[in-house]
């Protein structure tokens, strides 16, 4: 690789740039002759900044709701909003270097960490992470977009080996890295721990260099997770920039520099980089920050009111009657004990913590009356004595709602689930508690999807309320009671059961490998495209008010196509709905999803208010990535646009016929006979081969028998191997004989 | 690798040996001095010997069943006569080599060519491969088992790539030719076209060497598919022997040699195995042979009264009354003109052809009454007067047999099927028939499987009768009168619908490869382990007497277990019954199929009679496959051992513990904190190391804290590039302490 000539690089020793090239401690760099210290901190959702390898911190900031409640939203000015709030805390705790978001695609539901990460859908992840990068870095700080890539799970997440072909590599695993990277420009992206393919993230050319650089135009510093390099020298002439955390290895790079095993050319591009990373930091900063809490908690409230999916809500159980002698019974302790936040590296220490037992008590005053209903460790005697407790109050009340959710045992960074499914105490607590009566609310705190099959019937309504942040009890109690509209939508498909899960096979893996074998078939790819049922489809989210879609209109522009359409709210109250639109692809030469979502919308609308909607779709959006052809191909013919609520509740749905795009297949002797006379150029240098053959009158290509279609599928190379009288060299000769007429037309 | 020096290599020049490891013309070597013509033919359920490239053949010859009937037997004994016959037959015709048996898994239902294939499950293919590879060799003629491997499509076949995982390759796709060859020494094994993780199975050393040589101890010949090699020099390099057919490429061999690109003793390797072919096959000569076609049809009968799957049978429908005036509306051209065998290379010139429809005349007389009902082609206007005749014809009768099935053009080598449903004016006529009468009985004739899901309801009784060769019409007309009790029994899975298989989402792949993504997960693995719904279930198969199971133990033996049990035929006529044995494990450290097929055994008994069955298991059934580790692993512990007439209708079940067997896993820096610890002399070595810290007091392993068990999984090597006080090679001196205690141990 060339050397960046625009770059001054300072004049350093090796022993110098050596050092640079990995943290001096565990969250910063060694400040070195022209280039300052840099100090990053996670995380995603909030500043931790702690002063070693500890989890705990005592720096006090705002904890707005994880990615799955953020993402939940669907609404990436307002996740630009918080992407600024975070950088603006970052700024005022002295940090260069945001380390997130996290937009690693949801493979299976049963990764630990699925609450730092967004969506099983590639464009909702890379809108997020695209808008929470732009608002962290419209702040003078960077951000690092992380894990880069593949990593799917926790479990051996320091080397398990993700087997994923480039297709699903280039349509599902890659593409919100893309999106941010060309649209948003992070300062850093940080590579992940595990294998893809056989080579560790922070050592793989491909990855770091090739997609990163190469094909996307990445101009920023690749940061190792922290502990992710195993071979430092590797590491950096792969792409490397920056081995985090602490300096261990120096003086192997030192040794492999002089040796000329590691070219200094390289050492130097790392220099340059992260003189450009502390340069454009310091240049952007306008002067010292003060954070105003109060404000900061106002967002995270206005986050963590999006988020909350509406599953089901029969015959209008909620909104909760705000006023009037309803008496509402609380149940559960994550009511008065929220769990708003993932375990593991991203641990925010919150400034101030909503619960949803106090906001409700304040908005509805003692109509409200609360039994904790279960214990968070499971305890079986506490439990019983517990849901005695809540049953009373259950039977004595107008409505119950119930707070059930993952407790923090249940999920983390470093491990993964085994099971989707709730508690049994809770389980048992619901059971007992709807044997009393039928007016249940459940309310739903995880990280990690829960399934609902085998229990929503004991539901009248289910507000999924993910991990919200400090300000997510408000939030909810304000949902519950009709103050706010559910508005947020599943960013990922609530399957049936654990067993139908597209990677159920194939996950965690074993012996140091994980096969990607559901392939390009993630989420409702999979379920969509396989017909199976799921509980709840990915997108869906019901509003206490009602849309209705009209007026759709679909055109083809220049590479892609343009769609248009009426939103209305027909119903009593605001609200906002997320707009989908999906693309089916009938005529591809390669198997396809039925659909994928390929834009969305979110629109605010008063009742009786319509917005017409205009979503405008490039040629990505209806392209494949073709391994044989190293690119992007949209084949020739008619695609299908529909619009709607969810993958499964699409409403409108109009055909847009397209060009072929992308890089042209070419005969070679691997081409099979039927692909030669296919090809008009093909099948005359075909025909005038035959021609030359003493029995050539004999020959004819019929692919309506058996025995046709049989020898029209053998590649010419191959029959030629069978043919005595071909001379060596014959598929050759008629390859080349092609490409010169190709040549010349 | 080494001259083999057993071998007295004959005295030939390069060009001599280059000539010799390919063939002369289409279907034989060239004689060179010392070893003779060896002549090659087509094929596994029957002899097809043609001069040229063409399929037809005038040879007469006897036609048995297809794999896919004759290994619906589960009958080895039986499978190893009609091996013995196409021995005698191949004899007869001056051939050398029977191309056959085909023994591929079938991993989808579209695969075109699963006619010629046995099975889901690896021991049922294996048992059939053995059974015919014995048979066809106690002749004097050699076998050919093929196509090895990772052949199970035909969509691309020449060159796709099966990108399928060591595991999968070893526990579901390699086992069956492994028993063959370990059983039953075949002459031959013939290599696929397709390549196998990017290399062609012609050229892969891994393949035709490490694996078929080294670790099973072949000592045959390779030789190719027809075609099927790409690069003769890699090829002889890689371990084939013999390229097929003609001799295109002797140029290159013989330059190869000379340059020393390719070692002589490569050639001289080749040129011992074909001579000790040719050598051993007069050796077992015994002298002429000749055919008694009347006695070779016999045996075609008998064959194919085990193959056909009673699927169905309501209030025993079946057999139709042999006595009595009952009216009999026989419908379905499949009945007059009965689909025998597959289309493609293995098509047999038929001695003489039974059909359906004469053998149930002769049996019943004048009650049968017959209407086509349907064209094979599927001409519109024909088949509504050809319903409009079968309408009335069954509304005038007390039964219908409806013959139905996949036409020749549906299914063939060379091409993959789109969809496992019958043809729609099959369909069409099913329904119009079963309108006018309930009284309806499907037999069916196909090589691929067909969903029934859509039409089951309109039958009594389903008959599958597969392909079943020249007497496959006598014997469902022996079957369906009760001359004959059904015994065959499901070697694949019935779906419910084709996108629940497992590959549907792989299969047949893109861009010149496919991934084998359900890994070990085929068939019932899928099904089972999934707890998805199937049609009929691997194994499944009524009979129309009953089958009692009694008397389960299992116990372990040296290496495996024992497992006795007994088995009566509680009903009123004689049958057979096909007891299955699976195993399941519920502890294993990696993942695995819920259950899978260990055993079985048929047994035929009269009615009230009873048998004890006694089936001996090694550790192999026991085993998976480590990539980690290289070898076949048992965990220690408890095992499941469940016996009955299907996956899914198990009777009995048994526990039995084993020790654990198989390579042990060391320590080394990759293996975690936890793993360390769990270790006892890693575990010694590690606090050894801790204790010389400054800080020491302060360590401890908390895994009942999440932070705790993220902490226990990092792999000590990467924990060690986190600790600033490490030395390089820290872990490196960790791992060789390890090592020393253990071996000082």
């Amino acid at each position: 690789m060339p050397r960046e000539d625009d770059e001054v690089i300072p004049d350093l020793t090796i022993e110098q740039k050596a050092t640079l090239a990995s943290g001096a401690d565990f969250w910063s760099t060694k400040p070195v002759p022209g280039i300052r210290r840099i100090t990053m901190n996670d995380g995603p959702h909030g500043m931790r900044v702690v002063g070693d390898i500890g989890i705990k911190s005592d720096k006090k900031a705002t904890c707005f709701p994880p990615a799955v409640g953020l993402g939940a939203t669907w609404n990436p000015a307002l996740q630009r909003e918080v992407g600024a709030a975070i950088g603006r805390e970052a700024r005022a705790l002295g940090v260069d270097i945001v380390l997130g978001p996290g937009i690693n695609i949801k493979r299976s539901p049963l990764c630990g960490r699925n609450f730092e990460y967004v969506s099983e859908d590639p464009l909702v992840a890379g809108s997020f992470g695209q808008a929470l990068v732009e608002g962290i870095q419209s702040q003078g700080v960077g951000a690092s977009v992380k894990h880069f890539a593949a990593n799917n799970q926790e479990t051996d997440r320091m080397q398990v080996s993700a087997e994923v072909d480039e297709r699903t590599l280039r349509e599902i695993y890659l593409p919100a890295f893309e999106q941010v990277v060309k649209n948003a420009a992070p300062a850093t992206v940080m590579c992940s721990y595990n294998r893809v393919n056989g080579v560790y993230a922070s050592q793989n050319e491909w990855l770091l260099s090739k997609v990163l650089r190469d094909d996307w135009g990445f101009d920023g510093v690749v940061v190792s997770d922290w502990g992710a390099v195993v071979d430092r020298v590797e590491a950096v002439k792969a792409g490397l920039d920056l081995k985090m955390p602490t300096a261990t290895g120096d003086d192997r790079m030192i040794a492999a520099a002089e040796s000329g095993e590691l070219p200094e050319f390289v050492l130097d591009r790392v220099v340059a980089r992260l003189q450009k990373l502390a340069d454009r930091a310091d240049a952007s900063r306008l002067g010292p920050v003060t954070i105003d809490f109060d404000a900061q908690h106002e967002l995270a409230l206005r986050a963590a009111l999006e988020g909350p999916v509406l599953l089901k809500n029969e015959n209008g159980a909620l909104p909760l009657p705000e006023t009037g002698s309803t008496r509402i019974a609380v149940v559960g302790e994550f009511a008065r004990t929220p769990r708003f936040q993932g375990s593991g590296s991203s641990q925010v220490p919150a400034a101030k913590v909503d619960s949803a037992l106090g906001e409700l008590s304040e908005l509805l005053g003692d109509r409200v009356r609360f039994a904790p209903g279960f214990t968070f460790d499971g305890s079986a005697e506490a439990d019983e004595a517990l849901a005695r407790e809540a049953r009373s109050l259950a039977a004595e009340s107008d409505w119950t709602v119930l707070f059930l959710g993952l407790p923090d045992s249940y999920e983390s960074e470093g491990f993964d689930r085994a099971s989707i499914d709730l508690p049994a105490n809770q389980l048992a607590l619901l059971e007992t508690v709807s044997a009393v009566t039928r007016r249940v609310v459940v309310v739903l705190s995880n990280g990690g999807l829960v399934e609902t099959e085998s229990w929503e019937f004991r539901a009248r309504a289910i507000l999924e309320g993910w991990l919200l942040g400090q300000a997510g009890g408000a939030a909810l109690a304000q949902l519950l009671v009709g103050r706010a509209n559910p508005s947020g939508k599943l960013t990922e498909s609530i399957p049936v059961k654990l067993e139908e899960t597209p990677a159920y096979i194939n996950f965690p893996g074993c012996d140091g490998q994980v096969v990607y074998g559901e392939r390009i078939y993630v989420g409702y790819r999979y379920y969509d495209t396989r017909g199976l049922p799921v509980s709840y489809p990915f997108g869906h989210g019901l509003s206490y008010t009602e849309f209705e879609y009209s007026g759709l209109s679909v055109s083809a522009t220049d590479s892609g196509a343009s769609v248009v359409f009426t939103v209305t709210n027909v119903g009593e109250v605001a609200g906002a709905e997320v707009a989908q639109v999906y693309r089916g692809d009938r005529h591809s030469k390669i198997d396809r999803p039925v659909h994928e979502l390929v834009g969305f919308r979110k629109v605010f609308l008063e009742p009786g208010e319509s917005e017409t909607v205009t979503i405008e779709l490039d040629s990505r959006a209806f392209a494949y990535w073709s391994i044989a052809r190293h690119g992007w191909i949209v084949d020739e013919g008619l695609f299908t646009l529909s619009v709607g609520a969810s993958s499964r509740d699409l409403r409108l749905s109009g055909d847009v016929r397209l060009a072929a795009q992308g890089p042209a297949l070419k005969l070679t002797q691997f081409s099979s006979i039927a692909d030669w006379f296919a090809d008009p150029i093909g099948a005359q240098v075909l025909q005038g081969a035959i021609a030359q053959l003493p029995d050539a009158h004999a020959f004819q290509l019929d692919v309506t028998t058996n025995e046709g279609k049989m020898f029209a599928a053998i590649p010419l190379g191959h029959l030629l191997t069978m043919v005595p009288q071909a001379p060596t060299g014959a598929a050759q000769q008629l390859v080349a004989a092609y490409e010169q007429a190709l040549a010349g037309r």
